[in-house]
């Protein structure tokens, strides 16, 4: 039950460098660090290819076709800070476009993933200000009723609460809780490193049958080659 | 109720350097300066990024399944041209491609907005021939059922009678009223200069919660601080 | 009924040069030389814009949310295939990602068409793997249950045997039997040569309308200038 | 491009004895007898089974997620008439339930047609007042903001003028011209009597093929019987 | 790739006595009993409740907006014999209504399944004539193009050859193949009489947990109780 | 970040009596009740009509295609519970049929809400057990894979905490927090109460315009009358 009219000033933020190390990892390793959980819905798509981001997340609450909230978390963007915008409803109207990003972005935000549209998409493309989001519809919103910043808001099937980290990719966005964020960071090196002997090794025509020794438990299973 | 096997040759279009001057202002400005209405459905996207054209209607209805009309639509293209593509009925496939792509450029069109689907996708963005469509698809059409031309045509739920204004772009598609286009077009090119004032105040740091006095009619509303 | 736990090894295979020759025809002309069937469903794309490829195909088929059958048709593939995989029920998941496209690129896979989900994408797009997907997802997958390699398999909609033609590109993936790989490829060819010539007419602002003599059928039909 | 903020009070409608005998023939019919055009989109469903209704149209126009004006057209609602809710935007909340559906059916409306969310599903069936949406949805909805009543709205794809006749059934959901109405009841009259005729010798087991003597031209057609 | 233009007269059907038992275990048993394979997809849904059907397949495949396949297959029809209508790209308009019940009744027909759309809802009600199809639609069709009679066809992502078992109820539609219907009935047989003894253990209070003794196996995999 | 492997035994419930008052408003009111709030989304629908429970949540995580964890949750189960079920996936296999509803009924379970498919629709009809679910589907699932059992999870887009109160009718399913459900069913039945009075008026043909004293206010924001 989401609490409506309030703004968080004070939040905890995970930790800068953990928050922006993050996205060197992408959200598919990050999200097997964490055990196969934490990932938005795939519908939630970038606006644009090849942005690759991290950072601590403030949130924010709106109603159906109505962004006047989004001036209000502009207020609490801190440097590092990746927006996460929630609507109580399905939505896809576009409650975001190059104005509000000129803002964010002199705010120090590094992108904004918002469960409802976006429009402005070549400005934004220009800016290099990245989005994540479900549509993307010229629809104007108006500015009429309280939402709420910075408490816990569930965007995209994923709770997220102030001060997680947020990573988000060309394949889409994962959540990562802010007591968690080192741990995962950790996880997360050493699984790529990981991944980065293996690639050598099946570059060069090794397979993963004999990398992995599937062959055994497979022909255990009853794989049978004719 | 659709009138079905006409072609209406004269058509009433709105005014040349208007219908051109709109494309600057691109669908979201438009579509709110004529009050937030005549935006297609988000499901109308473009076949690729950076297209952004606007021009005067010419109409086609098809039945599934069946483009022949495009070839009967094409013969009434004048230079600054866009051609909108309606079917009676819900049907993704390929009506489009290469070939009628470059008769329509040859007679001057500047694009096509189709509720089905779009196909050669690679030889249109060589073309730099733009599209709108609900899908990409390879599947071939027919040649075997009257629709009509030129006739008043529902779609992705916008009602579109020749002569009237189409304005496209990576956000989606507007259509602004034949009668009512000179006026969109003064209202559109004074909200974006009133844009391009507050862009300056926001990138330097300024807030939207003051460049719109949004602080006491919140705090009016309720919205607490914490 | 599919077959479950078993791997064909030795499948007959198209022949190579003609499966190589089919991609230069594209999806479309090639679905059209066919009769006008044997796309797949629309809702497969490809990964990212531009990749035009054609090869023999290796077939798998896995369960939801286990890509374990991966590592075992990655053995099978021979230069100029490409692999399809089937699931047993809708499934977005990321099955794919650049590790299991590192092993299939050395073994000489031309691409991927999954009826699931991929992730990595920036990593395969900077790899030029092409994947023709259902979904892009970080989602990872186990590797606990069989499934088969080779079996025939039910695709987004088309039924593909092992050793088929795939033709994909921007537009979507169309399947080709083995039997009929020849004969489609000299019906492709002389599609593609009459549609050359019919560019050439239509650039120079001829209209199908003539080149095709439309205008007596349509008025035979009832169609009615005004 | 939708006029806002007013109310239409005086319209005319369809002839009352041909808009309620329109239900006789069903939605399906009566498209047909109009050349298959007038159907809204499939999406739109009955909230229960078993309800044929027909009746003149008073329209009105929402904003997402504000009722409002739904309490307006109440007060312009007269027995027969069928409300036809059009929204500017996709949305599938709230906005009508059990007390509006007191007050429209106290004041004689048929049934509702509404391109958004229904709730209080059960009541409604009791009270047998149907309903055609594109949701089921608890979301309760605002009052505060204007839209219009009785203008032209598009619901569903399809454009109704206040005073058209609407045709509503299991099969879904159908749009009369005002002006054409008497034609097509006539024109649904013969084809209901044509089809009891056809259905009788079908139901003795004789053929489509024989009664319609299809026979000759499929051979035509170069269909082959093995 | 379908071969156009062809009717096949003389099919294997599956035997008939086991055709019309498999209806008793419905489409999840029979599933579960060929090794959780065999259903059409969900999106394949009964026109009304209740109807729980098998019956041997005679199969057609059309071209979108075109039903005239359903009047040369309704004379292939024999007693016992369930339709399964295949289109060569997504469509739902209505190709299937009373007129066609009710001489597919009349030849003995058990059913329908169609990966289209269906009308006359309330009459097929009525006669008690069940139908599986992907929507409901008005929408009319055209009898202009030819498709064929008995060739195998994918419906709903199942490829289904004529004389194949289908099975539908309100859960979904399974196809078992004429050669393995004799086999999946016995198997079929013994899962449903398992599961009548572990329903009655289940209704009495005891546990799935200690009837299938998962606690073992569950502690072992580290399932941790707190 | 959910927690894997793990069943919580002791969870504090909603009170009883309060949990099951609930039921009566309904799941309009009482999302209404607690401001608009607390709805999973719209894709849950109710596998038969007219059915209408509330009580305390016991949740469960599974991984797609794997329904073991059903099992474990079965055995938390206390009289007045509703079993609410997530997956860490979209997915629409059939994780419940009638034996686990056998089970679930036998321990005193009111219903099962699952963000996933359910099967055996006839059999759950007849024995009076409601679920809600976003799919119908014969697919079975395997045990093979650990999730959780009473951790609170996102189901439909609602994070559900074990004891929070279900509300779940024709209209879709809501949920009330633990410590906030007194308060919430005193705010719905003073809200109950308060519509009772607004019925009868309205039903007497009385408007809401009246009633709600709407004139004013619409004149004032210009509403104009034509």
């Amino acid at each position: 039950m989401y609490e409506l009219g309030v703004v968080y000033r004070n939040i905890q933020r995970a930790d800068a460098s953990v928050a922006e190390k993050l996205a060197t990892f992408g959200s598919a390793t990050v999200h097997e660090a964490m055990g196969r959980v934490g990932l938005m819905k795939t519908y939630m798509r970038p606006i644009y290819a090849g942005a690759q981001v991290s950072g601590t997340a403030v949130t924010v609450l709106m109603q159906p076709g109505d962004n006047w909230m989004l001036h209000v978390v502009a207020e609490q963007i801190k440097p590092g800070d990746i927006v996460v915008a929630a609507i109580t409803t399905d939505n896809t109207d576009g409650f975001f476009g190059d104005l509000l990003a000129t803002s964010f972005q002199a705010r120090g935000a590094r992108g904004l993933v918002i469960d409802a549209g976006c429009r402005d998409i070549r400005d934004l493309t220009e800016m290099g200000f990245p989005v994540w989001s479900r549509a993307i519809s010229s629809k104007g919103t108006i500015k009429s009723t309280l939402g709420s910043v910075n408490i816990p808001v569930i965007c995209a099937a994923q709770i997220i609460h102030p001060g997680d980290v947020i990573v988000a990719d060309d394949d889409g966005v994962c959540v990562v809780r802010n007591a968690e964020a080192t741990q995962v960071a950790e996880a997360a090196a050493k699984r790529a490193e990981m991944e980065e002997g293996k690639r050598k090794r099946l570059a060069s025509g090794e397979l993963g049958m004999d990398i992995y020794k599937f062959r055994e438990t497979l022909a255990e299973m009853g794989l049978k080659y004719i």
